[in-house]
């Protein structure tokens, strides 16, 4: 067995520790946010962190109001521009914490106002040196290139963020997610089976909309990186927008469509891929009836809010199960190192 | 002749037309920018429009050290959330100015306190009516499903909101970019010859960096959109974190390397891919004499901060014809329509 699908096994326990282990931690942060309310939340990251990123910035603007934005790093690390971020909350990701251009983006940013927080897995890491704050993902030692169990994990962190910030989240509601994720854990063999299909797929696309859309980002990364698979990654109004055009008769197109906010469009997309003759795969759970029947479908009923994790485990899967099919090993991709040092 | 390459011929009148027509509006907003300074400012958009924004966001945050957003739509169309758009400028960049989503979140925004913005194309357009301002590309009527003079309009017009947003940009070097697209078409023989050569690509990658990102999102999009080419787009630091590990030999990749901030980065990419043994094509210019002595090199002699209007020019005449040469009709993209209606 592969050590990526080893550590995708391990994370109903590494959630249940990083929520349990970072209570304190949070419950300090909210008071320090209620005495300082950031007005602008600035999240730095690549990679898989930055996937993580993308739904933290999603999940803090809808659930707090707080504008968002993902940070060019190159603003800083290339340009040497100075930014205004007073009243800022500067929020660097990265699974070791030894990220160059993050880190750098962060001490820059403290010393341009912003107030700075680490979301890593090392408490000895650089990152976790330099910020101000730190919410420690308890993922245990990630072995396999393929990041999955520190992005859940980093997932996690951004629920405890928002609830720091005060997002009308419930604890005990994050309490439920590791079962969930042990939920999507129990349809592992229908995956693989699933999977088998796709065994000469070179090109594809990854879908998702609002809390969902770091997800097709995420399972278009693992496509790319265990498969390489030049997989393309959009919200359903992007792919509409243009890219659209390539899509033809058998283009491979994977979606996460819970339902909520989001189903009405995402159903909107399936009509349309339907027309085009698309290969679709479909990731959904039982709280969405109207889901195509082929679905992978989670034993779980999951508010849109709470699916973005177990959402991404049955994604995960695939991408092992692909890459074994192919003869390739996803913990050690060609050309790839598990810290990536760029500027 | 294709209309795309007829509108693409079209750009150094429809710059000039831009920048004169628009300097009397960006003097008075300078004006209302010095009284009241914006602390953030959001980017609204869909496909050509979100790549012109996406280059708004290097320029504004290099330039005058306000941080800047990328809106996601779906906060404000699909989950209705309130932001706090207090001291935000808000802008929505559409060429059509039709596009529902960016007008929604401009209406939704205004309501949370945002001051608004329009670049479009269109004067009488519902954009151009909400927004409390509006920066009009002189573009004149785009025929062509694939956006060429109009991307190049919004970023002129991105130009100009910096210009007046207190960015140290002199008005007489924004005059010289009309002429910089002219020197830029000059060689229109060479880049149909060297297309020419990519008749038989499926897939590709484009990477640019800071100023120049967008550049790679924009050359993916026409890639995509006009010859159905599953192609990505990414800056090099995030190619690095995964994707390479898809890129193996022959593997197609495009990247706009100007002298200047981001050249010692791109050159280590190159070196990478050239590792890779990767199919390379180079967009520079006369300024960057490190460069590949087979890339593609406007005859002028560009700073940095004025490549990405004269760079995308060759990738908007490559996409052009490499359609031409696989058989494919440019101005009407299989399953697309002019005006893309999205939530």
């Amino acid at each position: 067995m592969s050590q990526m699908r080893f550590e995708i096994r391990e994370q109903p326990q590494a959630l249940d520790r990083t929520l349990r282990g970072q209570l304190r931690q949070i419950q300090r942060l909210k008071k320090r946010f209620e005495t300082v309310r950031p007005r602008l939340v600035v999240l730095a990251a690549r990679g898989t962190s930055d996937n993580a990123a993308q739904f933290g910035r999603y999940l803090i603007e809808i659930t707090t109001g707080i504008p968002v934005a993902l940070a060019a790093p190159s603003v800083s690390t290339l340009y040497h521009s100075k930014l205004d971020y007073r009243d800022t909350l500067l929020v660097a990701i990265s699974q070791s914490g030894e990220s160059t251009d993050t880190n750098v983006v962060l001490e820059e940013g403290k010393e341009c106002g912003a107030l700075t927080l680490g979301i890593t897995n090392e408490s000895s890491s650089t990152l976790a040196r330099i910020a101000d704050e730190t919410i420690l993902v308890r993922a245990g030692k990630e072995k396999s290139v393929a990041a999955t169990k520190t992005y859940t994990g980093q997932q996690m962190a951004f629920y405890l963020l928002a609830w720091a910030l005060g997002a009308d989240l419930k604890l005990d509601d994050l309490r439920r997610i590791p079962g969930w994720a042990s939920d999507a854990l129990k349809i592992e063999s229908t995956i693989s089976a699933r999977a088998e299909r796709f065994r000469f797929m070179d090109h594809a696309v990854a879908i998702g909309r609002g809390l969902n859309y770091a997800n097709a980002f995420e399972f278009a990364l693992k496509l790319m990186e265990t498969c390489y698979i030049v997989a393309e990654r959009f919200s359903s109004a992007d792919l509409l927008h243009g890219p659209i055009a390539m899509v033809g008769k058998s283009f491979p197109a994977f979606l996460f469509t819970p339902g909520g906010p989001t189903w009405p469009v995402m159903k909107e997309m399936l009509a349309r891929l339907a027309s085009l003759q698309a290969e679709t795969l479909v990731i959904t759970d039982k709280a969405n009836q109207e889901a195509p029947k082929d679905a992978i479908r989670l034993a779980a009923r999951l508010t849109d809010l709470y699916t973005p994790i177990p959402y991404i485990i049955p994604a995960q899967l695939f991408a092992a199960t692909l890459a074994e099919v192919k003869g390739l090993d996803p913990d050690r991709p060609r050309g790839l190192t598990k810290v990536t040092q760029t500027l």
